[in-house]
């Protein structure tokens, strides 16, 4: 689509500084944009390109003005401005509404008219889809879930049954939503199966990422607050509950009952043992291990430091003995101070 | 389902302290449990809510009867009981027997007429499937493999070719078995593929959490014993073997021809490196990485602790000259102990 | 396919010692070949069981022959002239040329007359499948997505709107290639999604492991070059770059504009942050995490040993204060010097 200046500025909420004339119809990178394209500087580490861009106009912060031989779309926050831009440039295709031939319906479905439900989807009985909802190739739907107006599931994507899926939630391929938790009993040495009778319920305006898998509770339901926003491979245990606005990257793993506040950056590959709780506004960086609650704000961290191979040998064996380390160290320290 | 407690005792082998006639038609925990709802105490940590429960009755060991102030349920493994009790008042649904219209079959099926094939299945030819099979909606079965009697694919599954899955199985969605195991040769830098010519091999009452991955093997065969449960997003290379009643938590990565023994716990996220042999009775902690052979039973763990950031930094940097400090520490020890 | 070992000979490239009219028709380790078997002794490991072996031939180093009781195919490089056999000894069965009748495709479409399009698959508008190309069971292809002459999608595949995928390559079930990047900006508290409006390009001869997922470029493209092997359940994010013949193990993560060269190796369960390069020829061992660009060849490693969970306890605890035991160190080291 492309939008003049002055509209691209209108739509986006932003102070215009150029022709208003100005034709956009593609975004675009600093280094990369042509005089069709908008592009945004955001970052400090760019702001080296500002000078040299070809771009028809730029989204920038006022105190980067000085520098931009081009239109420019001042903005405090110029990377929400940007996103904005970028999907008035780009609004998602309509879909047919309607229900595709070779969908398979079960019975007592409620499905809004403007609803769309793709070629090879499995919608079972009693499933209810709000209007403008849009239920992609392959994807199944089991019994009695229900998924709110506007909400996107994009492609083989799988809900079991008694799932509640909120409004303006984004799914995207191959995510298993509700399927069971892992809870087992062990008696004389085998494994019986605790039935999970709990649900998922997923809050408006979530985003789950690709293959993301998000288990139903055991007994009372696993919950996504809402604006949640789930990266790819993510695994959601039992009962586990994420608050409201937290952004969590791919391949964490968040073990059963944990719960996990608002507004929390969960870095990707980490993991958070089960039942415990982070408070909100907690950040965890890549590949941490959470075995505690979190009770205060911040960022928190463990691992240890990549290095080349044959130092690190040497650092690795050597934590094998550090508590013998540290009381050698404390005995010398003894010594020392008693002469 | 609902069930008088004097049934329910039955069926679950409990002794029944309390009214035999009272009714119960479902599971709660016990903060909120109502007179129609079991529950169960079994972790100490929640004894505290024994006293004022409302619950219709509750499981539990005999030395807790004390405090109880509803009927009771006496188990000495009050939590297998309780999978017993939420079984029981919570039987799973009959599915249709007979293939969906829907369905695509192969020739040379032999597909048992108490089974079940959902639709938009794909089941190729030669495939078995045995009595009482329940294979869901989206899934595809491989040439020749065949589908134990009572086992259960619940959507969007993929079995690859000639793999062999065992009585009363259960698979969540998305799981991928059978799929190549990862076998690449170098030659002058560049990659051949290696084929992948064995099968999956698994056993009786398995489980496998939503979108875990289990290969095939190169030459000989991936093999899960009978009674093993892996929870979600799992990978199990080509030619690993897991004994029989082992339970491996989400996330947990298995390389090449690693065995696993029986009866082991593997914690989430743990990593097991390939051609390496854990022994029986081996338990591993959440995101620890198993680089040699065990060889005796116990708990092992690696990693560092959770920190704020800013403390972790600093041992952190400390780490990279860790064999320096030991090496300083045994060069002032010598200096002392000299003079 | 039943071979004499003068034909094997020929195709894999290697001298014969031996019998020419001598039959293979399988593989085979060394310990189970019988005399229909080819096998090989690549691994110095496994010299052991040379001597006794009753396959019908071995492909083995010129070094190794005088022990080998058997045919022998002399080899450099023995484990790749096996893969070669291997492929020669199994041919991947012929695929039925053509378009399922249950397969549902969009308009404008363009698919060679000897590709084959499985049952269930869903081709959107405008897709292009080339020649001898394999799309199975399920697998759903988004509108104007191009695959390239031999690439086989094996099942339940998921290729999102405008991917370009190139020759040869082989996608393994449960593969999500083009979803979204994980795009968001912070107004306020909230999340904005930022549109991902760049494609995945993938080059010839790659292969993608089971459940892995590619999400496509912000602006730009995620880019993986030709001959670059992933195994499964790999997480790549948006704008990665992973250059030719690089080979990435299991449950790696990716994250976004990471730029990984050419014949790397990352370990299974590694780590990589976002916006970062790393030279060619690296090599990074498993779990470790690479929080900075790397720009010497060699192999890098981060971690801390498995221990017996008592022994671990007591050296986790010292870390949290190793930056003071250092500090400690220093006060002893001058204290002591001084005296």
């Amino acid at each position: 689509m492309a939008l003049a200046l002055r509209e691209l500025a209108a739509q986006i909420g932003t102070e215009l500084v150029g022709d208003p004339d100005g034709v956009i119809s593609r975004v675009a990178t600093l280094q990369d944009a042509g005089p069709d394209a908008v592009t945004f500087l955001a970052n400090p580490a760019y702001r080296r390109y500002l000078s040299g861009t070809r771009a028809g106009a730029v989204i920038l912060r006022r105190g980067d003005l000085g520098h931009c031989p081009v239109a420019a779309l001042i903005a405090e926050n110029p990377y929400a401005a940007y996103a904005r831009a970028a999907a008035a440039l780009n609004p998602a295709p309509t879909a047919t509404r309607g229900i595709h031939p070779t969908a398979v319906l079960g019975t007592n479905t409620r499905i809004d008219a403007s609803a769309s439900i793709g070629p090879q989807c499995v919608v079972e009985d009693g499933v209810r889809i709000g209007p403008g909802a849009y239920i992609g190739p392959g994807c199944v739907i089991g019994t009695d879930s229900e998924i709110g107006a506007g909400t996107r599931l994009m492609a083989n994507v799988t809900v079991c049954h008694d799932s509640m899926i909120g409004r303006n939630v984004l799914v995207h391929p191959g995510v298993v939503i509700g399927s069971d938790g892992f809870g087992i009993a062990n008696e004389g040495g085998r494994w019986i199966k605790v039935p999970q009778l709990g649900r998922v319920r997923i809050g408006d305006e979530v985003e789950i990422g690709a293959n993301t898998t998000i288990d139903r509770g055991a007994i009372e339901d696993t919950v996504l607050e809402e604006g949640v926003k789930l990266d790819n491979q993510i695994q959601v245990a039992h009962n586990v509950r994420i608050g409201a606005h937290s952004a969590i990257a791919g391949c964490v793993g968040i073990a059963g009952s944990a719960r996990i506040g608002r507004h929390c950056a969960i870095g990707g590959g980490a993991g958070i043992l089960g039942h415990l709780e982070i408070a909100d506004h907690v950040q965890v960086t890549a590949m941490s291990l959470v075995t505690r609650s979190i009770h205060e704000p911040g960022v928190y961290s463990s691992g240890t430091p990549l290095q080349p191979n044959e130092q690190w040998r040497r650092n690795f064996a050597r934590f094998r003995r550090l508590d013998d380390m540290a009381r050698r160290l404390r005995a010398l320290e003894k010594k020392i101070n008693a002469e």
